[in-house]
């Protein structure tokens, strides 16, 4: 365990060295065999959703060329904030392991708590302004999905 | 309003015909004009993390050149799961206008409402195993990032 926690770290300082984006490391192992690194790269990137857990499924994705990742487990140097903590959840993964909390990253900068509040309901303030339209015609192609013969749901 | 819904509706029903995933799909509006649209590619791509929200997000950020996307507003024919309400925040945009519910996308199968519920702690089974370790070895690069003297924070 705290082998691949340290290749979750050290993706962090690689992170931090190349000013690629926050100070996170995420590692996903298969069968006690690293699969895939990754560290955030937000700034680099110029992209919001890629943070370190996220590079290391899309990696891991890639390379098992399956979006079902249940006989993997994944290691974090951070808690997971709610958009990784939910993309483990889609992927299946079973195992999380994870080193500072949410509040840790809190401490030196990152939304991650708040957005856990807002998610559920808790936050005192408001950052997306939030209206519901066209709930008709958006059911339809939803409905077109049930009654769909063949398809791969996940 | 309804014009940008119709087009993300239209994305959902793209995606569906093609069966690149789940019927889903969403754009981003800068100054009423559409600057990216999306639908959901989970399976064409073969990665859990490409619903419509990220890949507009992704997509938005690319052409524009630049994570912070607080100008933008986005458009989602269903409620977004936990992961992409969450990448909407980092990504800082401030309205959204959705169409069907979490419900509605559990209705036809997919987990958006299991997952609010395990992030807010509600949830009465458990998908994935968490474990916390090696909390003070991973604190180093949080307090490195801290005490950087130049830093993009996002």
């Amino acid at each position: 365990m705290k082998k691949f926690m340290q290749v979750a770290i050290a993706e962090a300082e690689k992170g931090l060295r190349k000013k690629a984006g926050g100070p996170f490391g995420a590692v996903i192992v298969l069968d006690g065999k690293l699969i895939a690194s990754a560290h955030n790269e937000v700034i680099k990137n110029n992209d919001p959703t890629c943070h370190a857990e996220i590079q290391a499924i899309r990696a891991a994705a890639k390379k098992l060329k399956r979006f079902d990742l249940s006989d993997c487990e994944i290691y974090s140097s951070c808690e997971p904030c709610p958009m990784c903590l939910a993309a483990i959840h889609w992927a299946k993964i079973r195992k999380l392991y994870f080193g500072a909390t949410r509040k840790d990253a809190e401490d030196v900068g990152f939304d991650d708590k708040f957005i856990y509040d807002v998610i559920c309901g808790t936050a005192k303030k408001k950052q997306v302004s939030v209206v519901q339209i066209s709930r008709r015609e958006c059911l339809v192609p939803l409905k077109k999905w049930l009654n769909l013969k063949s398809k791969t749901q996940y």
